[in-house]
């Protein structure tokens, strides 16, 4: 009988995107940023993240993802090492290093571990990471130009009984069927439901339904999405209607326009849903104009925070860890 | 302006159980074994797994334990390249390698990823990892003997329509506000709730009520666990009554015992659920008597699967992999 040896180094056989990611003080390439098996926030989903993009060189409402960040850390007990500046630091710095002028960026914050591998989440020592990598869009480009084709899905998306949807976090297997439930019936994507049988939100993203030039979104049981909160903000700037509350199937499928909101692209139109094509089936004149205006206020010195790339500075050079 | 350096390698601060994980046909040192930060199993906690134990050198019921993983599989559209029986060896060659005899042995299917970060489940290239540390109790030898303090929280456990109890999953973040709850109420662990108000369950195991000697566990929104069912095969044994049900807060606070079941740590009594004593407040004999035969039955050869350790087999070689 033979056993098996036991490896001295992980030979990883997978590509990874092109990224830069902060660990422990390190700066890393995407294929050597990795999580301990052992780390709850892998084993319990026990960790909180949030992603915000840079567009042509700048962060877009980076003070509201901090902000949405670090109270999703308080309110899971979890502490990291480092203050907003020194976050907003150290993802300028993952972009810089990797040079991608439009980028996706995440923050993350695990519960961690502890050597005993103790069951408390109190005994363990949380581990914060970030990375960036390659821009990424929900919709891809004959998406955003033709509107995404969308299913309700029968699943509830997961209660704020159970989780606070305020505290941005990885549960998603809710989400997941729901993808799968979408691609069984030809659509590109889904909606979930809350516990009423209303509309909830997506695969990543939130909903708002336009009728009679008035805007309406979910309100219950969603991630407070910081797209969907610029849309109340461009919305004030175009003096556009805007309301929070219960959007039913009915009422979705009977708008004149749907669009979806991310940060993973922004404004991106819904052409169908389930059977139903939505007004003349293209993307309609108010998305139009808010996703127009969207892209043009991330030229905003208010809503944008310029990164420095090593190209642009003269006599820049890296300083060892 | 200086910007920091990328490192090569990745330097690890923590400290980690003594075990053996298994990876990409690897085996590994437990501080080796690692999932990428892009893993949808970590970014969507889009995966299945299955925990099993080894005491005294043999796998308990290791037959229940595939059965399940590879449902969940099914269930998530996750396919891994390993059939039950090589399943079964990994973990083996896992125990044997960390020389546990006592092991808390994991088997893990993530979703995985794709070199261009698509966000469509069907693009990612499904993972599997096993591991084998040591094994570990939700209770600890202190509350074992004296029974644990619990504490009924008032959040509800993740509802059947959003994710399926059935495939055992990572969406832990109720459970772990429980805990939370638990402790700010000089509880040891928690109970969550069902969409009713009833009893679900807790962080990691299943809870059952002894009333007039027989036994009733909610059926409601919990995971089938394997000491559940294997409670309902010792009840069958020992001739005892047991029933599945709704069990209200109220049924829980006036049983004449209550006891939590957990791969990790079999059968644990509870002394006390809130405020409420439950019985004399010492763990009691219908509990004891459980406890004794599923001890017993480990020794069963129906029930359990001897695992060959090099120090146990002559002439024991390793082979390169």
């Amino acid at each position: 009988m033979t056993f098996p040896q036991v490896s001295q180094t992980y030979k990883d056989p997978y590509n990874y995107p092109e990224g830069i990611a902060f660990q422990e003080g390190q700066y890393l390439l995407m294929k050597d940023a990795k999580v301990s098996v052992l780390d709850w926030g892998f084993l319990h989903s026990d960790a909180t993240y949030d992603t915000v993009h840079v567009w042509d060189g700048a962060f877009f409402r980076l003070d509201l993802h901090l902000d949405r960040f670090f109270a999703g850390l308080e309110k899971l007990h979890m502490s990291i090492p480092f203050d907003r500046s020194q976050v907003a630091d150290i993802l300028a710095n993952c972009v810089a290093l990797s040079g991608h002028r439009n980028a996706y960026v995440e923050m993350i914050c695990t519960r961690g571990g502890s050597p005993s591998f103790s069951r408390d989440p109190r005994d363990a020592a949380n581990r914060f990471i970030a990375f960036a990598v390659p821009y990424g869009s929900v919709a891809n480009a004959a998406q955003m130009e033709r509107g995404l084709r969308i299913a309700i899905s029968d699943v509830v998306r997961i209660p704020p009984k159970s989780v606070d949807p305020s505290i941005k976090n990885y549960h998603w297997l809710d989400l997941v069927r729901g993808l799968y439930d979408a691609f069984d019936r030809d659509a590109e994507t889904a909606l979930l439901l809350d516990t009423d049988g209303n509309i909830a939100e997506g695969p990543g993203f939130n909903v708002f339904a336009v009728k009679g030039g008035s805007l309406r979104t979910p309100q219950f049981g969603v991630l407070p999405g910081i797209t969907r909160r610029t849309v109340f903000d461009l919305c004030t700037m175009l003096d556009i209607d805007v309301g929070v509350g219960n959007v039913s199937p009915d009422a979705l499928k009977t708008a004149d326009e749907v669009f979806i909101t991310s940060t993973a692209g922004g404004i991106m139109p819904v052409s169908s849903v389930d059977e139903t094509r939505i007004g003349n089936g293209r993307p309609g004149p108010v998305t139009g104009k808010i996703k127009a205006l969207y892209w043009d206020m991330h030229k905003d010195p208010t809503w944008s925070t310029v990164v420095a790339f090593p190209e642009d500075v003269r006599g820049a050079s890296s300083r060892p860890m």
